[in-house]
């Protein structure tokens, strides 16, 4: 009998881990939301995660199971728990990942740097937050929101109500978060694993570059980190990983403030887009230290394989034809460069895929790698 | 529609096709044995390779056929090219893999290095040859031999007699190979890869230790290769790949002699264990490497990512128990190595995984891919 470990989801992240899973003989099963998902190769049940019914009969074929994304209810994942099933990260953990608002507090609570943040109901308090503010803030669904989804910067009290609107409509109901615009040089991110019998790792810290507030491009480990930054930002990310509980890899996105500080900005509990770098550049990559992580195994060595690694997004992919059409003009060119195709059909700002580059001198890896990248954006 | 690649066998070597598949997008399908093979996860059907039928039908679910192993009959590989199947390595090429007596008389033709050797048929021409090379040779079956198996070093001419009276009774006949019994120091190996379209990749030659006739152990680069002995290699293997029109990755299985010359010991039409250590060894590994050849794409850097890499094979595994039984031993005390487990039963004697370990340092590198690879071994 071989290990299964189940995922639910069966995108990019779920795909990904397929390889890890290959290596160490471990049967990786998927929970897809459909067929021809990302990760259809290890696909063994379609279904929706939302439904407890089909994520019991699911998990009933795994050792343990664990998570592409963060969406699937409450509810489900307490029930599972209830019946004996292993779910790592477990809900009491995972929940900090799916509401801000519980984040938000749960880091206050362990003095962790957090931006200023208030959960506001109407209009008048967000006027009030805003106003002690400097005039501007950052408001956030707290349930649901990625890649830029769910954030807008406001001025003024009445540029989200129609997120008030749903809020009320929403049975769930509650607040929204709002929070400080924070004076930021750039923003970063700490990738940090944890097991449940207590085991951390942490990789470098890495610096991501948005746009449109999607990340583009992740530079490992980030420039001028050594030493102090470094240590910081790891022992944020372990305080936090304590702290919450976490089993497995998780994402802690951090700005650099104008005034030097690392204030926490979002958690993301589950390999993570910031550590795709990782597959080639550090020794153990997140893949196979989620896998790790979620086993309760021996975390493996997270030393970077080369003095810097650049990771640009395939944001979209060609206009027409695919990836594949691609291949011939980008190998030829950058035979160093290793490629990424999610197997996903291209659609504008997509991720359908993404590069990585390493070496030893960082203009020549960026460039490298944005030039791979570009071949196959139009 | 994705590219696909049909691979036929479905052991390690094509289990290790799938993480590099994976990574770029490619749909690999795989013609398995049995149900429950090394490949299972990509297996998309099971039946006899040496049936026309249904490789036929497995062939037109693909766009390219390529090997886990070289047993494919010449009559089916041949009947496929002549339906239009594009087959990498083509029969043309492969039957100097298949029949060693073809490879023998085939490198002699190109000039290159091989050990003398004949086509014996009867016990009284390996006396004569034996006789000429000072008493003792090393006879081979030509067809079917693999890890040591069909090698019998002798020096009386009835010490093969069982494979002249299987010969007599094989409706291909022919003859045994017998070659001189070599002086070498050690044994190399050197990887290769061609496309069809003719650009050639080579890593660099690496050192193989056998132990009874199975590979045990490969460092890479080989020590004290720099310089001469690498070139000589390299040019060797491209000779060879050019000279039979390869496509796909091959190993060329070279002796050192002791008078320091290199002679062709076996051809490997395929990915080959002398070439594991390239998964973490290599900016391209020969999984990945053979993919982008047999579609004919431009071949990957194949420059090492580590002074030294070691990769010792696991043989035989645990007398009791899987692999996964001694991860959690092994994990901990070499959080560096990288497992691989084929997800095979143990057996005494079988290859059911690898461990790799890179570094700058070769005798803490050997030693820590050898203290790993002991753990799943009783």
């Amino acid at each position: 009998m071989s290990t299964t470990v189940g995922v639910i989801g069966g995108g990019q992240l779920a795909r990904m881990l397929i390889p890890a899973a290959v290596n160490l003989g471990i049967d990786l099963r998927v929970l897809a939301e459909a067929d021809g998902m990302s990760a259809g190769l290890a696909a063994s049940m379609v279904g929706d995660y939302r439904d407890f019914d089909t994520v019991l009969a699911f998990a009933e074929t795994v050792d343990v199971i664990t998570f592409d994304h963060e969406h699937v209810p409450q509810s489900v994942l307490r029930e599972l728990v209830a019946r004996g099933v292993t779910v790592r990260p477990g809900p009491e953990a995972l929940v900090f990942a799916q509401d801000k608002i519980e984040m938000r507090r749960r880091l206050g609570e362990l003095g962790l740097p957090v931006p200023d943040w208030a959960a506001v109901e109407n209009p008048t308090e967000l006027a009030a937050f805003i106003a002690e503010h400097g005039g501007r803030a950052v408001v956030k669904t707290p349930r649901g929101g990625y890649d830029g989804k769910g954030v807008r910067v406001v001025t003024h009290k009445h540029e989200v109500d129609d997120w008030f609107t749903a809020l009320a409509e929403d049975a769930n109901g509650g607040a929204l978060l709002v929070e400080e615009h924070v004076p930021y040089t750039r923003e970063l991110a700490q990738l940090v694993a944890r097991r449940p019998s207590g085991q951390v790792a942490v990789w470098p810290v890495v610096e991501t570059v948005q746009r449109d507030g999607v990340c583009a491009e992740v530079i490992a480990p980030a420039p001028l980190s050594s030493g102090r930054l470094a240590a910081v930002a790891a022992d944020i990310a372990t305080r936090v990983a304590e702290g919450i509980g976490v089993c497995g890899v998780m994402a802690v996105e951090l700005f650099q403030t104008t005034d030097e500080r690392l204030l926490i900005n979002e958690l993301a509990m589950r390999p993570h887009n910031s550590g795709h770098w990782s597959i080639e550049g550090s020794t153990t990559s997140q893949f196979e230290q989620h896998l790790r992580a979620v086993l309760d195994l021996p975390l493996g060595a997270t030393t970077p394989r080369d003095e810097w690694s650049v990771m640009v997004n395939i944001l979209g992919g060609p206009a027409e034809g695919t990836l594949f059409d691609r291949y011939p003009a980008a190998f030829a060119a950058h035979p160093s460069a290793k490629v990424h195709n999610y197997g996903k059909d291209p659609r504008i700002g997509r991720k359908v895929g993404h590069v990585t580059v390493g070496g030893a001198d960082l203009d020549d890896v960026a460039y490298e790698a944005r030039a791979t990248a570009a071949i196959f954006q139009d």
